[in-house]
């Protein structure tokens, strides 16, 4: 029976039977973080053999013939371009292969736009005291920490099982001061679903009245399949190719979930347009980035098959743990009616939403209880989650047996923290 | 006898001669590359070992355990950043260590501090529109291309045998628009001279209008020397704690050109007013730099006195080369009486003035002969050398030999330059 069909009585007996599940498992003195989408060691070992991969002078040339231990190549190894861009969708030549982050290449585009425009005779974005994004809701908390920098008035966007709600996002860019729009279009953080066909056309249709009105494509989890019947999306760049809309996009994506994260290869991609100013941009910033962990990657890879085979290794150790999750959602809270939650083919997250009003609490129980989790509210812009209702849950660094400890541990607080609210 | 006592018939004489030796070496079809400072293979070699040091899982962990194969650690694993607290003269906790590349982080550093304020209550630089920036001349263009990109007006403050010519800089202060100084204190690019004590107490004991005003104190060569006489400056930051200045200097280095550039390690450090500024702009920036790269360089080098037994066999490999150099001046021009330069004890560069109104036309003439130089005017703001006599050579990449053929190929086109200018 679902705990809102339950009687008063029934509630509070249900609510003393949870309480005591709470002390039991609180006495346990767990210390589990499921805070964030961070690999587990089992993965980093998948990519072990490429650390010491580059040992004799010989081995350090680029196929051009550049030697990576040196300076210069701004926008990377043309052998590393061609590998990120076949991950991206996109030409090498449209690539620059950054740092390690591209959350930093993401920073970076965002901030190049404050202070330089990007379409000529048009302000730059800092210079429009009321500049707004789009932030589909719930999203990636540290896009939102980007625009909330950058001074940006961010509009939550809601998203349903296709995207971001595409009537609303249509209506939305009717305002000039709208500059953009945080996308994760396939296994969005932190919801896992992928944008659908529709939802990619219309995005690429977009008449923004801004000119200057950019998509911030993170394809973080482009190629991060849980199980062999995977999403796939459509290719951006070519749907707004069809529209005109080729300026409109830029992607990025990186390593970070593949190799080492911190220790990876980013990369952004756009139109000859966009890549003009960033690059004016970077060629000031820097004389280039690592070519040595470019080569490292290209070395270790092969090429782009090799990436896709070894996700298939990364596939092979987290999806156990995404069925730990949704097994455990299911097992305990699925009769009492107070969750919805997704069950993702790919990326790092299980999103879930408890009852209405209740996630800062659950949040606060479960780490009364030694779990922690990602701050209730952080999937939306500024914190605040309207309904208080979402929790990210990232299953991948724990162990089989700690995260299954870690979701009962969820599972009581969840249904703790109902219980108080329906008998309060 | 000097070009300027010659009569005018021996100055054509003389020019028909040179003219002879230019058209010879013309046809050698020489192609060598002396614009940057770039380590030559030499240099690279000695750090071959670091490449590979990093093995087994267990050599990935920092000292406090953190595991530098994932997420992680903004700020830089502790053991880096006590070795480049070390090499910077500052304490670990002052530390930020970024990506590989000092010039990114000076970049980052203005790009902040033009989109919010440092001092509270003040404007963000991008908010005053008459902003300027002082730049010792001649300088790095790539700190000048910075406050280029970022729509600074550029003021070119005089260097002597000293550093900046200060009563210029007191003057300039001043005017609260100044809001900051370029400075590489030791070795300084290009001229190789480092800051007297008497300068950077002076530089310390500043008192400028704009409470805003910071200096960008790159470190470059901070123990770039190239014989046991070597120089050593003041630690601003001493200097600074006395004059009540903390607040004004930022530093910066890097381990480019110690080990790999472009894949080395980069930091900063300042005051905890600065760094309170800094630190939240790269918390939404990137969740952390390169840690297997920082534990890497730790390995290679222990600690900070490894890094300086390490700069001796650089060193050796390099003086041989300053001295190819500037022997070759003395040997072909000194009678001539038409170059001055300096005889650096550290750095990477040798600064020659040639005749007034002939640098671009030497190099223009190095060109023809298959000798690329660093272009004339590029180590001034707006790359307007008003003398027309700057050249910054970079002895650094060739082989001794080929050296001392591009050499051969400066000196008599600083010559023919001058004789053509004497007899126009």
């Amino acid at each position: 029976m679902k705990y809102k069909d339950y009687s008063p009585d029934d509630l509070y007996t249900e609510l003393y039977t949870v309480r005591q599940e709470f002390d039991e498992i609180k006495g346990q003195g767990l210390n589990l973080n499921m805070a964030r989408g961070v690999p587990s060691k089992d993965q980093l070992e998948l990519t072990m053999p490429m650390l010491d991969i580059l040992k004799g002078d010989t081995e350090c040339f680029a196929e051009d013939g550049t030697d990576c231990r040196n300076y210069g190549v701004l926008d990377g190894i043309p052998e590393c371009k061609r590998m990120m861009a076949d991950m991206l969708g996109v030409k090498p030549e449209m690539v620059m292969v950054g740092g390690s982050s591209s959350l930093n290449m993401m920073f970076d585009t965002i901030s190049c736009f404050m202070s330089h425009s990007i379409v000529p005779g048009m302000p730059a974005w800092g210079l429009i005291p009321d500049r707004k994004f789009l932030c589909p809701v719930p999203g990636y908390d540290r896009h939102f920490g980007v625009t909330e920098y950058f001074g940006f008035n961010m509009i939550p966007v809601p998203m349903d099982e296709n995207g971001p709600v595409m009537d609303v996002v249509e209506e939305l860019v009717k305002d000039p001061c709208v500059k953009g729009m945080w996308c994760v279009p396939k296994y969005s953080n932190p919801s896992g679903i992928s944008y659908s066909d529709d939802v990619i056309r219309r995005i690429a249709a977009l008449q923004p009245a801004a000119k200057d009105f950019r998509l911030m494509w993170d394809n973080a989890y482009c190629i991060h399949d849980l199980t062999e019947d995977h999403d796939e999306i459509l290719n951006i760049f070519e749907e707004c190719e069809k529209t005109g809309n080729i300026d409109m996009p830029i992607t990025f994506g990186s390593t970070s979930k593949i190799t080492f994260p911190g220790s990876g290869v980013a990369a952004m991609a756009a139109s000859e347009n966009n890549m003009k100013v960033i690059m004016n941009k970077y060629k000031y910033q820097t004389i280039g980035y690592d070519k040595l962990n470019m080569l490292r990657h290209v070395r270790f890879f092969g090429d782009y098959n090799g990436m896709l085979e070894h996700m298939k290794k990364h596939a092979a150790v987290l999806a156990p743990r995404f069925d730990i999750v949704t097994s455990k959602l299911d097992e305990n809270l699925s009769e009492t009616g107070i969750v919805r939650f997704n069950r993702p083919k790919g990326g790092y997250f299980v999103s879930v939403d408890v009852m209405n009003g209740t996630a800062k609490r659950v949040v606060e129980l479960c780490r009364e209880a030694g779990v922690i989790l990602t701050g209730a509210g952080a999937t939306y812009p500024y914190h605040e989650d309207p309904r208080d209702s979402n929790i990210r849950i990232a299953p991948s660094f724990q162990t089989l047996e700690n995260l299954s400890k870690a979701m009962d541990v969820f599972c009581v607080c969840a249904k703790l923290a109902a219980l108080e609210k329906l008998t309060s």
